[in-house]
């Protein structure tokens, strides 16, 4: 696509994240046609990117909701995900948060712990509500991924053993208030290896056929989320190949599956623009300092992520030099010992893939407000969510004083 | 202090954030003690903890404040802090920032480069106003401390060396908008050894005598903050020898000492308050859950840094875990392998030296509302900054879905 920035700077000012939804749309399709031969729910994972406008943009198009918090569900119901393609996972859920989804009635609640189980169902006696449960198998699998975003292994706090998870579905098949109804697994994040996958499904539609055996019979599969994509030179999973695994492990179960990507769907439409301030040079070092900073994109410094960086001037001069933020931290920055043009004073730079995990993750760290997200689809821009203005930063603060 | 948590917990809910004012007056007081044979400005590094009511707090007890941006700027005005009083320093400012700090006529620009000295010139002749130029020195000096909070190596970003320096020097005395008033210099946070302070005032010292000599005649030194707390079992800087260091260093200068810590001023008054929810075993590994996250305090993850960590219950069972909040994240953690009692679902749980980088660095990642601040001063406790709301989250998105 060919985006005008520099008119995008104009109207909007930078830093902002630009969202491209025809890429959006391409990757939901993309994803949801792979499927097609099945039952299939794509429940976005609304963590990855939980501005509204996208949210709904994917609901639009038939998508779900995986929701890590009552926040979330709440985002996606504000968008208009109806409450039937509503999942609500994640290790630590409060009373209250639980009791919500409980009266939203939305499709799942999953369940991570024996604890949670009994929480749940206690919680639903008192509301006299049946909860629909699916339980986070843990299938003790390495995702080969980042630990950071590594879930899948027992180390991890995530889910629970094969044993344990067959435990709580009985339990629920004997509860009046607990109603075994999915299953689920995610091993990790920005996964682009299929063998430890299919490992995990393996696993886990081993448990439902051992489950059918003993008559509790289940109707969700969701295999987690997960689907890797290109930073820099990653070989992705073939997403055909993807449903094909999942397919061939779940063969003779009538399970619908649920698919709960977040990155894929996102990571590589969004694009954080910022404008450069000054270069200097310390020492032998140059440094590119931009108006953007690890408040507003904290993947480099948290993960040590990779962001693929470009100079939208035409200087061809290139050397070496990081690319940082105004924050009073060395560990803002966006890119160490890369080779980049010359820049002046208020040229634009592009960091890319930075659609997921990015502004979600954003904060106000150093009083910096946090930066305007910008839609585009079909050519056409649109703000989505405006520039945070001092007022909003001491809103809650300035009745105190 | 004896602090009754339950009650506060129970007024309050959890998770929060409590800040010892008293403890912060302690800690000023003694800072401000030390330097007592001298002309002095603490001025308090408000990125720290920028809470209104902790700067008003502070400027009460005749802090200054040390910002990193505009924002911070107008938060130190907000609360109190006579312009007279406010240093602007920082690697990146936006020509909108230095304009209005010029507007402000505060009591110095901190400049961290010749581009941005040129850019100062250039803006204050714009306005017809002349710049008080503080100009951040570099001294090469390790610091001996975490590589993201070490500032003062060459390789990092901030500052400029001593030959520039005295060149910047040189063009503000030949200025009609610029002002050489200051010099300035951190070397990094969380110092736990003198030698390398007294290394870098020594170094700065010197460009100060050199500068005397062709008669550009400073005003300010400005030694920056970064003295060190204890977290675990540091054996800290003691602030009398501290001062005397740089009052060694700066014999025979009639320069008025600014100080701008941060961390020692409000990192141990902070406490991390939050709420026991399940107890999990994965594997051989037992999780503690907890209603605050890696949102709410990112150190842990970011940093890797310790945090002291109590359960507010009466069980001696200890035995090893993990101690995680609820977001869908490995890094989601405060501690690793600590040997804590058996909790119960409710039991409170106090992260304790949480009152420096803790709820400033906070976000709303998996739309977690961000946390309550309470102030506790004199026995009394009072909300500083209400939890945020559901609408509070989307307040900037919702007109544009
Ligand atoms: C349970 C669960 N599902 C889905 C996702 C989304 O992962 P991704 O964005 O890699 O698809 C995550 C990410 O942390 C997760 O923990
Ligand atoms: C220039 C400057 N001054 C002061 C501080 C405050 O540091 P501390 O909180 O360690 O005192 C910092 C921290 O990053 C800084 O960069």
């Amino acid at each position: 696509m060919n985006i005008d920035f520099k008119k995008l700077a104009d109207k909007y000012q930078t830093p902002f994240y630009l969202y491209d939804f025809d890429h959006i749309t391409a990757q939901y399709t993309e994803l949801k046609e792979s499927f097609r031969a099945r039952k299939s729910l794509i429940a976005y994972a609304v963590k990855a990117n939980s501005n509204l406008s996208v949210i709904k943009h994917l609901s639009n198009l038939g998508a779900g909701a995986d929701c890590v918090s009552i926040g979330e569900v709440k985002r996606a119901l504000k968008a208009g995900v109806p409450t039937y393609k509503i999942i609500f996972s994640g290790v630590g859920k409060s009373d209250e948060e639980i009791k919500e989804a409980l009266i939203l009635d939305i499709l799942l609640i999953n369940v991570e712990s024996s604890a949670e189980l009994d929480r749940v169902e206690e919680l639903a006696k008192s509301l006299n509500k049946v909860a629909r449960i699916s339980i986070r198998v843990n299938p003790n699998i390495d995702p080969k991924t980042h630990p950071y975003i590594s879930t899948g292994l027992h180390e991890n706090k995530f889910g629970v053993d094969i044993d344990t998870a067959k435990r709580m579905y009985i339990k629920c098949k004997n509860s009046e208030h607990l109603e075994p109804t999915g299953i689920h697994c995610h091993i990790g994040s920005q996964l682009t290896q299929l063998e430890p996958i299919r490992e995990s499904i393996n696993i886990v539609a081993n448990l439902v056929r051992n489950l059918k055996a003993i008559k509790i019979e289940l109707s969700f599969m969701d295999v987690g989320g997960g689907l890797g994509i290109v930073y820099k030179d990653e070989t992705l999973i073939n997403t055909y190949d993807y449903a094909q695994t999942i397919l061939d492990s779940l063969f003779g179960l009538d399970l619908t599956i649920i698919c709960e990507p977040g990155r894929f769907i996102v990571g590589n439409s969004g694009i954080f623009v910022t404008k450069v301030l000054y270069e200097k040079i310390n020492g032998n070092k140059r440094f590119v300092i931009v108006d953007g900073a690890m408040n507003d994109l904290i993947r480099p410094a948290l993960y040590d992520a990779y962001h693929r960086v470009e100079v939208l001037n035409n200087n061809k001069n290139l050397s070496d030099c990081n690319l940082v933020g105004p924050v009073c931290e060395s560990g803002d920055f966006f890119a160490k010992n890369i080779d980049l043009p010359e820049t002046q004073s208020g040229d634009l730079i592009t960091i890319y893939s930075a659609g997921a995990y990015g502004f979600t993750m954003s904060s106000n760290y150093n009083t910096r407000a946090r930066v305007a997200e910008i839609a585009i689809e079909n050519g056409n821009d649109r703000l989505i969510r405006k520039r945070e203005s001092f007022e909003d930063l001491i809103a809650n603060e300035i009745e105190f004083l």
